[in-house]
């Protein structure tokens, strides 16, 4: 038995999100039928994240092992041309120790959550952005946000359906930047709680409206209760752009 | 009457091009139906330049005519509200003088090629780049592109469908830059042939590659000659990004 770390790039849309589900299409589903159409193995796929229905991937981290002999390069291509047509493609495919744990071994995530804000609707980026008609003030929101950086008890940020054991987190990073006509909030750390970057953007985004105060997202926080949440964004503009392990 | 110019974002996937035709839908079709939604009116748009199937937009210019008076605010929301669920968008409406024409009054267009330079398929951007696996060498591409810079006969470079009455053509800019896995090609000229920005990322590809050499791509210019073209790129990866005009 080998087993294998994919890198996994996905749009989100016509999934209804990473996890397996019973009423709807997965990614790991996908990837999982695939793996069985090169290998004949029914495998169960692991993820360092599972993304909700909309939300996107540029390099998720997943593991599978299989019994069959492959070269990473030929597997990777095989489980490429049998995903076909999803939107699901394998950047990467690496033999690792059987100890290697895409969730567990994880140590950071990175997310990318990407507004435009413009009075148009997206025609090249429906379903890919969260548009936004307001102007946004993208350095009052950055400026807001660092209140969030650090050890908190995030449960206004989190969805009542998170299955997470506590609701303290740290959160490494929270960067908001506009480029040209959109705007883009990086977030990074060793793990999020379920809906959590969807919620600190809504909130950022009434920041960027001037309908809150930097002063009303720090009261948010410290409700510590999920009736405080301003807004949550939709997934469209979610992206999973990255998970980081040790060194081996 | 009113002549107002539209500014128009589409994704070129679902479409037969931006010109109307007989057998399916175009971007040209689908605006007016929606302006005859708004106005009543059968219009006719005329465009500053005419994508093929599959070739997208970020900001097509163009024009109508509209009897009806409308305040152009209203009129671009209007047109966005009937146009969906086309993947298209009025980016800005503006009232132009009646003799300025998006295609006769136009002085320079814009075109970028996106080019992803990796061995996996495209998941996220499937129908929105060129995918080419083996390794590109971009400087390459952008020193051999110069030679086509300039005045020339671009019959080789030219569709033979092209409706042009000369073959000889400016061009102002052709630049080839890497973007992490990404080539990006951004042409300028007043004016381009049919398929000549397909016609010439083909051949740089090529020069990309190793398997033209610059002097390849000078000969294949100098040929004048259709069947001299190296390559023709798919329309995934064009966009046409800008149309110039004088100052008012």
């Amino acid at each position: 038995m080998t087993r294998f770390r994919l890198t996994v790039e996905f749009d989100g849309r016509p999934f209804m999100g990473w996890q397996r589900q019973d009423h709807g299409p997965s990614v790991q589903q996908a990837i999982e039928e695939a793996v069985f159409a090169v290998s004949g193995e029914a495998v169960s796929l692991q993820a360092a994240g599972r993304t909700d229905a909309g939300v996107h991937g540029l390099a998720m981290a997943a593991h599978v092992d299989v019994e069959k002999p492959f070269a990473p390069f030929r597997l990777m291509e095989a489980i490429n041309a049998k995903v076909r047509p999803h939107p699901i493609a394998i950047l990467d495919c690496a033999e690792v120790p059987a100890d290697w744990h895409a969730r567990f071994s994880c140590t950071g995530r990175r997310y990318v959550y990407r507004i435009v804000n413009r009075r148009a609707p997206l025609a090249l980026e429906a379903g890919r952005a969260w548009r936004i008609a307001a102007p946004l003030d993208a350095e009052a929101m950055h400026a807001a946000a660092q209140q969030l950086v650090g050890l908190h008890d995030f449960t206004t940020f989190r969805s009542v359906h998170c299955q997470s054991a506590s609701a303290v987190k740290s959160l490494d990073r929270l960067a908001v930047r506009r480029v040209g006509d959109a705007i883009e909030v990086e977030a990074a750390a060793r793990s999020f709680l379920h809906h959590q970057v969807r919620s600190m953007v809504g909130c950022l985004a009434l920041v960027g409206q001037g309908k809150w105060s930097a002063a009303d997202l720090r009261a948010a926080l410290e409700a510590r209760d999920r009736a405080a949440l301003g807004h949550n964004a939709p997934p469209d503009g979610l992206y999973f752009v990255g998970a980081d392990y040790p060194e081996a």
